[in-house]
């Protein structure tokens, strides 16, 4: 095993060798293996956003096992789903990539102010299932966070117990902020540092704006002079934010969107120290050589910072 | 076995050998044994809509037993209904067809505007009643979604650990959505794709209109030039929205109306390739001659597109 | 269904739908299906006399699918066999035909003059792979009969629980009795009254020998002057035995032997009212073709004392 | 994956993803990775013989760590060993290689004819630990087998719901059998057919000799003419004996001894269509260097029959 | 931390902080604190050999308060009894010491060939204790041995999970040896293997004669020429037995003696590199005065091979 890879275990020192093994297993897998750095394939669109607006744009992508094709042809370090997208392939590809099942899932036919996502999976069915971790989604931000923080709680307990991996989705959304702080620099710091105090080994959150939502956060930015002017800056300052690096920090790539704008933003996350990036609708919503082509690019970027 | 019923139960990698087999007795009894297309018997509108409005107009329909006798003499597929009404009969007709125990049902004594259906039976009723499946209704739309969708989720790892196989009823309804909204073709295909990443291995939805409730899908049903315009185009996009048909989906036949409409829809349904038809109302509010007739008449449909 | 199944089935009044669903089903399938007769392949000689005892004089059996292939293509009832021949094949079959997990059995390794099988299987196992009923050997007359008829207790209890069927193979011997008292008459009557008692659905037993063992039984024989002098008339009283005939009772086929002598065992069997046969050496241990013109020829004995 | 992996997997039908999967990571691991053959190291001989026996020989041995590097360096497809030995180094190794957890365990301290290893381990152990199967050892022909198949019934069932592997140890040895025929070719035939028939996805048998302790299968070796004169002809017929080669057996080194005797052997195992070995006291015994010189061969004559 | 007490604790890589932190409690405490060397009080001779035998020579000891104070004023690491002894003393003195709940004990008025204890206390009994450690001890070589190792495999699990530390007493005794036999080097040799291969932290042992009990044994010692003569050689012997020295391993005072009888021992004991010495009847046995300066002698032996 690499000495990063050896590195990055020994920031779990709470965690028994099932969990760490399962971690080692996340960033062995692929073509980033053994580097540090992580591309996972997401796939929780069908229900988070509906199936066209999914899978449309590409048809393919109706058949849950195109993702599973993609992710282990693009070699990413994992490929994480639902409960029925999981089950609907991983008989087939048993033993092919580390699977990562997500526990909760949001759908968009009923939206209020205050988002909560219902609990759609077990850890015995991450183990049925032969997943190395689970997934998990807080809206920090939300009136009902306190529910998904305890969830959250409890099924990473269970989890650590039976030697899974916990990854946190921590995405700030809700009536505590405006829409534009839901990626300000102050909140996703705030995302990732509540993310890692709850458990979390690998955290996800969004590449952070210059924005500054917080009066009482704007104050200390201003005073310490905490440098937030470039992509790179606010990265290092999100993933010192999760306990000064030691927690695995990677990087949603958001809305579909054309390859130069995906590429300058990968970059800037990995110039910033970010851990890789898990990158949905931007692969699976293209054609599948275009979309492999766009995942090593992707890698290869990390790849020259690790 | 057939080779269609097996390539359809290769479908579900991840179950064991006895839900595959409770699959299989689904899809293997009555008129349409063997072509993989379905017809079911679901009696739930006792519970669900009073007495009356459900017996009053083919009295024999009071009697639990002549739901049994009914779907027995069609040649249905399977009968399903909640707990009250299969233990009136399953001991008569032990062994006869498959049944499916609707695990939730809600009744019209009081209603809001988001519907959230009452726990009725357990998968240990679903045993000892000798049902091949369970069967649960979600409302996707309604405030109350994620505490049925954490219910099917526990109750469905439960019964696929058993043996059971699963049947989830997808109905959008509720403040999140329009009355019109509820069978939109978009709400339906999202509909069916809740289900299917929930875990559900059949999927009732309604027949969909081209009615589009969401801005966000109607941007991509246009962009993307989705046909809409017949009921065959529609089922074939809700079907392709169930894991690209890697799912079973059956529709519903709705209220009770004339005979020449239900066979319109159903050939629409079968065009499209719809696995099957539930039919409630449109067969025990009619005399019992007339109902099988008409049964037979719909399967004959679904047979020729088998 | 059958106007005799029903009958049969109304000897099962304290069971639940479940229970009678299965019994429906081992009643209904394969060529017997209907008559209430029953052929049944039960191969468990791998684990009970060794892999080349069992299978070397048709190698084809070595493979597990080839059972479940035999019982299918014979148009048996059933297939029984323990735990690992089951789950080699109950994926591939799932559906195809009732299966019965034997859930104890004893190995040649080891052998006392008071035989005790271990258990080798749960009742969950039974769900888990699709069986319609449990199995478990009694053997009466040995030092640890109580250690067995106190797991068959719990065991049935969970399966009848959980809808399942309970078959009991009631085999007399042991330090209790003399090696010819194993198949007297009196033995055989007194070991389906057991299994019986201990509440067996389907009872197997040895087809009966004139012998009679038990002085205080010689005594009442004689005095009421029962008739054991034909085959036809022991089974008669052993199937008297067992509740009057209203519990099921199988024969077992025993060694295997010339074609002659299994058909005259099955008239006598046929004549006497035995509800039908198992037949496992004596099928397996021929070629394919050969045995399912056998097991047929078995059938049709039976089917004609209908 | 390498198709004959994907072949050894389509064998396990009622298995789910996670079973699949740790048995994909069985195959796939070390320098016969996607062969289909197996070579791992076990070192249970600390408990089974005392530390002396065991390890004085090369001392380096004492040291747990010791054997993990050992298997790792040779490139072994997993490492199978107690508890305590893999609590001290499963942390430090995470990741590195398969685990293999010994679940029963005797030692020499005290022993009578019929052994009875005790439980050393459960099945949430393994899983805390990150390994991918569960290991069991049974002792056919002892007294006490009864015991051992139950308690493999049980742990079996619960590694299978909980996505592990389950390797049985079948070393006939106690009252029932004599020394010899500890390794005579039918009793290692019928201990292989033993514990497939207890669900074992991998048997560990030792290497047949020409005897047969057997009077009642003597009859059928000779009348069936089964060649068993070769290494090489005994282990194509205990490979037959576990399901028709349709479960994966490897084979014990046995004591220590020398080189040319180990090769000698493995070629008759490997001819013999046996799928690998499993050497404990060849390999430990010796000097690192020298050890996995010889793993290596041992290696690479499975893999030239592979 | 001192360096030494952080390299002993890096042995035990699979535990969680938990248990390393008491781990370190009973390293860290008393007169040897931060050296890596214990000395324990252990005080079950009242349940193990009565009250007279244990406490008339000085009586103070039959208060349970009594011990406590000995074990704090003497500074030892930690005091090891039995649940009355220190319920009757936990409140009292609360943080004062680390305390060990001995969780089996025999009493002497039954004793076959063949001992084991009885289970006296519970995991959770040592929680509300506030124990740092469950104690346990085992007898090799009795009949019984596997009921003790089944026991503590199901404690230590327990315990490990709830942050406890696991001391094993590894004591062969019974049939299977020799009265001489139990302190035979290769028996006590192995008595250390045993108890780390069932997962021991700490692991106390009697201090071993030249003397060696089993024939397959003596080869062994003889061939490879381990050194025996001397205690210490001994010591090392068994030290390195217990996983190369990664497993504390302390030494049993045994019958009360001469003081300089005691401290030939114990030089023996500290020139091999044992880890300690748990001291009962000749401390206890002594007026408190005289048994802390015979502990204080004891340890500062230990300390001069730290």
């Amino acid at each position: 095993m690499s000495k990063r890879v050896k590195e990055i275990l020994s920031w779990y020192g709470s965690e028994n060798p099932g969990t760490l093994g399962n971690l080692a297993r996340l960033m062995n897998h692929g073509r980033l293996g053994g580097t540090g750095k992580l591309v996972i394939l997401p796939v929780d669109q069908g229900f988070e956003h509906g199936p066209a607006r999914s899978f449309a744009k590409n048809p393919a992508g109706y058949d849950p096992r195109y993702h599973f094709e993609l992710a282990i042809e693009a070699g990413c370090n994992a490929y994480a789903a639902p409960l029925g997208f999981l089950e609907a392939g991983a008989a087939d590809f048993a033993g092919d990539l580390p699977l990562i099942l997500k526990l909760n899932n949001s759908d968009s036919l009923y939206s209020g102010s205050d988002p909560c996502p219902a609990v759609t999976g077990s850890v015995n069915d991450a183990l049925r299932l032969g997943c190395a971790a689970i997934g998990f989604t807080i809206y920090p931000a939300s009136a009902h966070r306190n529910e998904m923080y305890g969830q959250i709680r409890a099924l990473a307990e269970e989890a650590k117990a039976k030697g899974l991996a916990v990854v946190v989705w921590s995405y700030p959304r809700g009536s505590g902020i405006s829409k534009e702080g839901e990626t300000a620099v102050d909140v996703v710091a705030y995302a990732a540092q509540i993310a890692a105090q709850l458990g979390a080994h690998l955290i996800k959150i969004k590449p952070p704006t210059a924005h500054i939502e917080l009066d009482a956060a704007r104050k200390v930015y201003e005073a310490e002079g905490i440098p937030i002017g470039t992509l790179a800056e606010r990265v290092l300052h999100v993933v010192q934010s999760a306990f000064n690096g030691r927690r695995i920090v990677i990087f949603s790539g958001g809305a579909a969107k054309g390859r130069d704008a995906v590429m300058e933003e990968i970059r800037g996350i990995a110039e910033g120290g970010g851990f890789g990036s898990i990158i949905g609708r931007n692969s699976f919503q293209r054609p599948k050589s275009e979309a492999i082509d766009l995942l090593h690019e992707v890698m290869d970027i990390h790849a020259q910072h690790a």
